[in-house]
């Protein structure tokens, strides 16, 4: 794993407007692209135009529907040009060491990878998962940030192992629609949920700082054993207070709910599935009752219904959730699209 | 398996213009479209902005060269955008079933899948083939109209279990451009041919009721074990009928060949490869020598020879007839270029 | 294998400007294209426009990342359309034979595939590399010349068996913006480099092809296990003297750079991976120090070093040679870009 520093890639340190977390964003442009998705969403003419001529690359080491879809979309609507590149499928894997000697496997190292799309295009946009294993280099985003040190354009991170920017910033936008743009006394419950497998953090942790960010009044509900990093929620907790909102935790899930204005549904592994993968197996698959059900929902203030999706149906959710009233996970995965073009409007300045 | 309605999910129905089979058109727009394809093959402007703007997205369940260049070209000459996505190949696997509980493999639901991708496109392109071996889900369309009932933007069928409507329109216009305006009272042998493999249904369902729809005198050549569907074939006869055409059979090649001014190639399993792949195998294998030859070419009226491609030499047809006077199959494979342009206009309410 | 003959497949011969290697431009042309990518690496409009409507099909036969990125994007920059096919990946397997009978797992004949493609674009781009193991068949760069004989559209080498024109021109481009327009008397060193795979020759052909057609003085440095091509050899030769330039071999590696203008490294496992593949992989890996050092590179007149990429990190070069001041790989994989506008530009008549 390449050693990384601890310091924010940010806009003053390198001029370039790389996306890797939410915190990248200052306060005013935190709220101006969430009102400018919401925008988006209404302009007929889809933002023709204005990215004309300009060129995303799009590097996907892990899988996805979505967020390719509606990456590629943002960039046409504005005129932009898109590639799609998919290592190891077409393509060859890639070395991410310093000084690595390379006679194995990989064929091409990160920094010629990046480099050389760094040249073609005026912004990459990067999928890579977290490892699962190294807990350390997972909550640094050390690969997301290896790209980012190795590129000469901006970098958007499509999800890494610590942070899904692009997920947070369309979150944000749906709840300006839902809730109003001053979202300071909401209240949002973070609920884990069951799932046959571990699952990575960059969601959970993304939402929390998002809600966080917007001032709004978090409870992550979860069990005992699936309590996301001690780091971060004290991050989280920080940038609440800063903004007027609040950071909870509990482990009564019916009582989290209770009058919330949201319900966002997220299953996660959390630290225990680096320390001990088989007590974690065990103690996720005791809270299947941690399903997502009309009757908690029930319990909200006709609270929204929010998963960032996939979701698995009656593992995750009921049917009765994501078909009934309450569901907003359409709309949400509507907004990656929207708040997509504000954010490349960002990244390439053009408001 | 989801259950399905068999009503046709038509315009009328539903207010998407759903292009599932040739019979989802009016005979209006039937011969506006093939008339239309023709046109556009002959249009230096390629139709260039009339959809500008627009996005069509691209679902592929298995694989493809003419159909996604094709549609892909369509689009782009529109000046329309298209994402094409192919799940599984960096996608991942799809849950079909109504009320599944979804602990397995299978991370996302149809529902979720369609419906998000609606909310990034105008219309969507999905081929999904049959199962092979659910028959009754087969001769139902079960999976594409399972999408549509999900999607609330236009689906176009790229080939399913039992229609292929975009070949369908594409062999139209080359039968309008070869034989002219007027098809009543020609005649095309709908041709078994051997292959190492049983194939599934959907282009000679499409082929005979194109040809019926057309108001041709169509002849099914096949050998007794090589039926179609009855009740297509029941269908074909009244659609036919009231075209002004007909519908008939033949074990006889030779004789079925005798001055059809076309013989459209296409091997098929047929039912029995669902009730008994064995015997179906067998005989398959025993008539290899209806291979379509330059002699079989010869008794016909001068006649085209079609099929919709990919095709093994030697083994369907011979090089003498792929390379020789009477093929027609490229001119067919590129009008699926120019009948897509005028289906996507159609669809999109463009004329 | 296709018998093939050896003539070129040249303008005045078939009137399509396919690109198959870098002989098939003549000087005037090639003059004019190693100039025109320096322009278009300055052009702020990017060239945009120029091909606005045309539409262009590339083919992989095997993984890429820099030549599809590269060509979509230069496609993108001239506003014509492009699609990307992996046949194998999504699609299916290629017959290649003249009167093969098509029992076996190839579903469809490239004449087919490539005579369809050839009515969907205005040109293809096709990557499909050496054979390894028929050395006849890969000198004549046999499949490359199958597909151009079966297109009706130009066809464009993205890297075949024995040539990658793109590689060459846009090497040409670099050489020519560093070292100036007249690059006779400058010198290059073609240096064999040590990789734990034997490699395709196609990029030492080419690069040895390009310097002699630049009427440079080029030393091509390898062991004396990994001679290049007799024949092309004296091919190179042949082009240098009437250029004005000079093609000599070395086996010692320290002299050979001596006083050098640039050193392009690249490794390949010769005629002898044919004849005889375990005393190549023995010699190869004998060769471990024919990796490029900081110590070499300090040999050269302030040399620049290129490498096509992907290069494997302390294995071909070091570190400090890739990341010193001497490297000129990563511009060189810029100019693909630019090279491949000028390509296109001239293949379709456009200037």
């Amino acid at each position: 794993m390449p050693s990384t520093s601890s310091s924010p890639t940010s806009d003053t340190t390198t001029d370039l407007r790389h996306v890797l977390r939410i915190d990248d964003f200052s306060d005013a442009t935190w709220d101006a692209l969430r009102r400018s998705a919401v925008v988006h969403r209404r302009d007929e003419t889809r933002g023709a135009g204005t990215a004309a001529g300009r060129s995303l690359g799009l590097v996907f080491m892990n899988p996805s529907l979505r967020t390719r879809t509606s990456m590629e979309g943002a960039a046409a609507h504005l005129g932009a040009h898109h590639t799609t590149l998919v290592p190891g499928d077409g393509s060859w894997g890639l070395e991410w060491e310093e000084g690595a000697v390379m006679d194995g496997d990989a064929a091409e190292h990160v920094k010629e990878a990046i480099g050389v799309l760094s040249r073609y295009h005026d912004a990459l946009g990067v999928r890579v998962f977290a490892s699962g294993t190294n807990y350390a280099a997972d909550t640094q985003d050390a690969l997301i940030r290896t790209i980012a040190d190795h590129a000469t354009v901006p970098v958007v991170n499509l999800e890494s192992a610590w942070a899904h920017p692009c997920q947070g910033l369309s979150d944000a936008a749906l709840l300006t629609e839902r809730l109003g743009d001053d979202l300071t006394g909401k209240s949002v419950v973070l609920s884990w949920a069951p799932h046959p497998k571990p699952l990575p953090m960059a969601v959970p942790n993304t939402a929390l700082r998002t809600a966080a960010r917007c001032g709004m009044d978090v409870t992550v509900a979860r069990p005992e054993t699936h309590a996301l990093d001690p780091d971060l929620m004290a991050e989280a907790q920080s940038v609440a207070d800063a903004q007027g909102g609040s950071v909870t935790t509990s482990t009564d899930q019916d009582a989290a709910a209770e009058d919330a204005d949201v319900v966002y549904a997220k299953s996660w592994g959390g630290p225990l599935m680096y320390e001990d993968p088989t007590q974690e197996a065990e103690a996720r698959a005791a809270h299947a009752d941690w399903r997502i059900t009309e009757a908690l929902m029930a319990r909200t203030r006709d609270g929204a219904f929010m998963h960032c999706l996939p979701v698995r149906r009656n593992v995750v959710a009921d049917d009765a959730v994501l078909d009934g009233p309450h569901a907003a996970h359409l709309d949400q995965a509507e907004y990656r699209l929207h708040a997509q073009k504000a954010l490349l409007q960002h990244v390439w300045g053009l408001h």
